[in-house]
């Protein structure tokens, strides 16, 4: 797993709760299978196997990160569809519901109906220019939570027609477990690609960040680790926690340091009508948070640049190695609660989608919260999109409010 | 109930989809009760009872309403808390779960921080002058977000903590059932207050309409009701619902027509600083909804005044006596799912908290969704709000931004 250092230093009590309960929930008859035999003998080899798969997985990633941003969408589209199948498996067979025509359909169809609603919200709020080229994508706009509101009914009418007798308390309960599934999944999503509008930089560096702290923690506990963690995960040190996390932050930070040179990774992702053709504009003027500021090393003359960016990449390390993965955590917890080791078996030898992308989940929404509370995010942008929804009459309005608002001294040195 | 309509006429189906699965759920051998049978024989002048304590009830509604919007907060506040204790009492009572110490706590701070979060978002959209004043609550709007977080994935920590053997599994259900009722329930309550601050008149109408169409199907279906609607409900009549559909449609215009001369009612929901006394500021300009236009009736020099907001009310009635009665379908559906009769026993006669709003909630979020897609609100003061959120330098910025993008021609008209 791309976190497997979540159950170590301050969870300890709640790793401790967890071994407790998988020692109940786990029947003492099973027999050590012959690949749990052959996995512990090269546990070490298996390890490292992992990692590099890890790092070919994440080659992938940048892959489509580099591609463009079309592709990111499409990515975590499927990240969303695969996370949301597993989990809607398991709640299945753990409900033991037999066949009931329409309902799996059903809970697809409110996945449709969130996506359409948070996906369109993002593009509504930030690919005006597609959307006054077309007329339908304009009406489409212009209702889009009314016809969200409607598809969401037609579902909730839908569920009260297909229920059946004796089977009405499980519909009653999957109905909440595909709301709960929808709220983490879509929402999660739907934050992920906000981040990614204020600029693919914050996207990447977060998932660096956590795959940084899984690579480092292994190897420095594989290589130098003496002392143990925890008595649940015998692999895991303190030396590996400790060493991990600080690889993090310096690596992090030069990671941070090197994409800080790319307008790409820096500009708000922005599309822009260009001869009659709709680009991908990636070449505004970075923001403060991206422009160099010169740096004498001890009086030495030698001047490295910093870039302000590498201070929030930091804060974002500190939480990627100490608190990201408790989204892994949460993800083990329910895997023993319904006693499966993996979500699925998608990855031959990591599980399924969710396996891999629990901590990258919850790095992400960390990232989007801290981005809208800490950093002066590109706020006169999302404003002034919204300004250009008005009538010409309203935005006449709203400049004679913000003129006289302004007052007259500081209106006139604006040229 | 306040929508005892909603078995009816289009809706043939699902009853009889519910009604056969009553059938199944209620064991036959459950004797009549000695209440049941007096409740029969005296159905009438119980119907009549429970409308006019509806009325009552509506009465102390426009008490609270007409006091003002700290109580409407407030009274929203207690119904939530209400349908979230009796909604969460009965998924228990499903799960059978034994006591497991601060597990119900847990659950109760999971809508405190939902409530933290979305009150907050109101709070902090429209109510700029009271935080400005306090500097305890400019820090708590700004880092806003943020805390929510910390506190959302603080509950999910002592979620893990309190995880107990062999009741993980009821444990993550319940989880989700949380999670399920902070949707319907919180996120609906946030949607009545942001109509509320559009103007009261919107919440007053929508709940009246509701009412109404209540009142006046029950009345015209017992004195001239003679075709039987559907067989699961023999009381309710075609006749009751089509006069009672009509009533709504008409009396809900005159009340609209009524509610538009104060502008209590009609003046978006305001607070100003005036003489160092922060106040709701009630005393606006209405918008064109809310301004009277001479009509003339035939020529025949008799001249009434016509409000554009009157049109929308009938767009309001036309959903709140055929659609909204859903909301209380689906909650007897979810009553029958867990076989009880009334969600609780608050009101005698009327059941609980869920059982008198469920059709209000329903109709609230279609009116929010109605205004924000349909009715121009004051979108250009909900901007400007946001503006004043900004640096004085981000300001300037804005306005040179806006001032080219009107062109100079535009803005030379401005005064």
């Amino acid at each position: 797993m791309l976190c497997t250092y979540g159950e170590s230093g301050p969870f300890k009590t709640i790793s401790y709760q967890l071994s407790s309960i998988y020692k109940m929930e786990k029947p003492s008859k099973e027999p050590e299978t012959k690949s749990e035999r052959v996995s512990k003998l090269s546990g070490m080899s298996n390890g490292l196997k992992r990692t590099i798969s890890g790092v070919l997985l994440s080659a992938l990633f940048f892959t489509i990160v580099y591609v463009g941003v079309p592709t990111i969408y499409t990515m975590y589209l499927i990240v969303q569809i695969k996370c949301f199948d597993e989990i809607l498996k398991i709640g299945y067979s753990m409900k033991k519901v037999q066949e009931i025509p329409l309902f799996r359909t059903l809970n697809w169809y409110f996945l449709v109906v969130a996506n359409y609603f948070l996906f369109g919200e993002t593009f509504i709020s930030h690919t005006q220019v597609f959307i006054r080229k077309y007329y339908v994508l304009e009406a489409l706009a212009s209702y889009h939570r009314f016809i969200s509101f409607c598809l969401y009914f037609l579902g909730l009418i839908c569920f009260m027609t297909i229920l059946r007798k004796k089977l009405i308390r499980q519909q009653f309960s999957l109905l909440s477990w595909t709301h709960f599934l929808l709220m983490i999944i879509s929402v999660q999503t739907y934050m992920i690609i906000q981040v990614m509008f204020e600029g693919i930089i914050w996207l990447v560096v977060s998932l660096w960040l956590v795959i940084l702290n899984d690579i480092f923690a292994y190897l420095f506990g594989k290589y130098f680790g003496k002392t143990p963690l925890i008595s649940l995960s015998p692999k895991k040190t303190v030396e590996g926690f400790v060493m991990g996390g600080l690889s993090t932050f310096v690596l992090g930070v030069l990671i941070s340091y090197l994409f800080c040179h790319f307008k790409y990774f820096v500009c708000p992702v922005k599309y822009e009508e260009i001869n009659g053709e709709i680009v991908h504009f990636s070449n505004c003027t970075p923001s403060d948070l991206f422009q160099p500021i010169p740096y004498q090393i001890f009086n030495t003359g030698i001047s490295l640049n910093y870039y302000p960016f590498m201070k929030h990449s930091l804060y974002l390390s500190i939480f990627a190695s100490i608190i990201a993965p408790f989204g892994g955590f949460c993800a083990s917890g329910f895997k023993r609660a319904v006693n499966v080791k993996d979500f699925s078996d998608t990855f031959p030898g990591h599980g399924g989608f969710v396996d891999r992308f629990d901590c990258q989940f919850l790095m992400m929404t960390f990232a989007n919260v801290y981005i809208m509370t800490f950093v002066e995010h590109s706020d006169v942008d999302e404003i002034f999109r919204k300004i250009l929804t008005l009538t010409d009459a309203q935005q006449l309005e709203f400049y004679s409010l913000l003129k006289h608002s302004l007052g007259e001294q500081l209106v006139g040195a604006v040229k």
